[in-house]
């Protein structure tokens, strides 16, 4: 057994971190409703919600500012945090911002970094309240949080899932993670080569995915016209099969995805066959779409299917099943967790 | 004229980047009452006021890990929100804490920061209930954010100071430095030999003022019970010089100090002595000492001056006056603020 003083991160994992620091966490104020473990923290104030989201981006880690342009960067800040609130069924209102500022950033770098931070302000009708900014010694670091609200009755956890519940997901997946993939090998090659002219044409779709990526703020609103309340809900930040474990794991469900199902785009299908990369391993562990992925009852199925842009990709199952994802000719493969780059970019607490 | 594009931010400074990216900033949502430029946002929900504060910790800048224990340091990163809190006359309630961990950090030095992450939890009635963790390429990185609340009457602005009010302080200041002073020399003598014992004894006082520094959660307790409320409060995190200029700036006032008021602490004074250092520039820049500066109107000064742990140090002054300290001999001296450090360190929106 390994000594658990010099156990090393790396040996621990993410999930094995957080469970560590978060285990012996009690809340003590009624009103702190739902701590960590959620896309946000619950707030509850006679009635009234106040939901907390907040992540942290750091250069080298999360970004590299060779190819992000900043006001890219600053928006895509703000909506990994407001698709957290989305993934509550709540409505975010206002966002902190605080940065810590190399000195090799001008000030025009700064400006154009706050441009995309309002932009997201302006398109998300959000507040920018305050926030922090410092010297940094090293790269640039950027903390968001997100406040937001929601009916008391109308939040959605990670937890409601139930066994013949149908599993939703919004938009297209595996875009941002193909986005990636063809700006870091055309970096490499102008690296390699600086004559070398980067060929970005024909793949708009999924450079804006993964450079400036939106949240779904209209299924809340679509979903309550329908009169449907999602069982569970989570945001795919992670990547498909991460982040629906999440799902089953805080409801005690198995899940069945079906392959077939699973919406991709016809630019991450082409870049992905051109790579030579599986377009459903980019769905499913790419992560960073910020689409939306929830359960309903089956009851719902017909007041969803009518929703564009929404589509059933499987169902929940006993806990005894498993994970699996079912492919074409009906045989299965049993799922494990594996965001995107998880080793190195960890998750939310 | 230089040209904006090709200005840097050490030129521009603290304040005017703050300026800079904050002047245009339009506050749409009727709940966000109060955003950038105080202690703490504030937001208005019928009556029920959040109160919210950011504060960016970054290795290198704000701490040096050589000596600062893990577990000050957790418990430091939420005892400066929490400030921010109090000086808004709120009581804090929740935080999140996000992580940006390098590989040289084992787990169990991991561990140690959440210890004091939840000591002063615990000390100060506080539920952790989210945040975010991440690899770091770099240094340490912390965020907290902190939310509390306030009754809608009691919470206190910079912004209401008149001409006339007594300016009042909690316990000492410049101990805080001191101590930073104290375990910066005795750190570079040991670096430039691994033998040297380094000579910290009798000097616990400034040590813990600088390494685990608490917060004032008891004076609106006291205000209230004497029913005073401050006319304007900040909490002293950059230094009193400076930060009764943001009351100044806030409130359209000036202000006199009287030197021979200012508390300083024995081991201050001492170490000052020692390391000849004005104890008067230790207290009125040195920064982080997490004493409350408010003012009052005269009518409060005795109910306030029972107070134990409260001085009064100064009268606000008409705006043209300027900001003078009132030497012992009745001679005065023109203060301009200086933050400690403030060209490395910056400051809150």
């Amino acid at each position: 057994m390994t000594d658990k003083k010099t156990r090393t991160l790396s040996e621990l994992g993410e999930f094995g971190l957080i469970r560590k620091l978060t285990e012996d966490i009690v809340l003590r104020h009624p009103g702190s409703r739902k701590g960590v473990g959620d896309d946000a923290a619950v707030i509850d104030h006679k009635g009234f919600l106040t939901l907390v989201t907040t992540d942290l981006l750091l250069e080298g880690i999360h970004f590299d500012l060779t190819y992000v342009p900043m006001k890219h960067l600053g928006y895509k800040s703000v909506v990994v945090n407001l698709s957290d609130i989305y993934a509550m069924n709540g409505t975010p209102l206002q966002i902190t911002v605080s940065i810590g500022v190399s000195s090799k950033l001008s000030l025009s770098a700064i400006e154009e970094f706050y441009k995309g931070i309002k932009l997201a302000c302006n398109q998300y009708d959000i507040d920018l309240i305050g926030g922090d900014t410092s010297a940094s010694n090293h790269g640039f670091t950027i903390s968001v949080t997100a406040l937001g609200t929601a009916q008391s009755k109308q939040v959605v956890y990670r937890s409601g899932a139930k066994k013949g519940d149908l599993i939703c997901v919004t938009g297209d997946l595996g875009g941002a993670f193909m986005g990636l993939m063809l700006l870091e090998q055309e970096n490499k090659k102008f690296n390699s080569d600086p004559a070398y002219k980067p060929q970005l044409e024909g793949f708009q779709y999924i450079l804006e995915r993964q450079l400036k990526p939106e949240a779904c703020k209209n299924l809340g609103r679509k979903l309550l016209a329908q009169k449907v309340k999602p069982t569970s809900m989570i945001d795919i930040s992670d990547g498909l099969s991460s982040d629906l474990l999440h799902i089953c794991e805080a409801s005690g469900t198995g899940s069945r995805l079906f392959a077939d199902r699973i919406p991709v785009h016809a630019e991450t299908a082409k870049l992905a066959a051109q790579m030579r990369i599986s377009p459903m391993v980019a769905a499913l562990s790419g992560g960073e779409d910020y689409e939306l992925l929830f359960t309903i009852s089956p009851g719902d199925a017909a007041a969803v299917q009518s929703l564009e842009g929404v589509t059933v990709i499987g169902l929940m199952t006993d806990q005894e099943e498993g994970h699996l994802l079912e492919l074409q000719d009906k045989t299965t493969i049993l799922m494990e967790a594996q965001g995107w780059n998880a080793a190195q970019k960890w998750g939310k607490l």
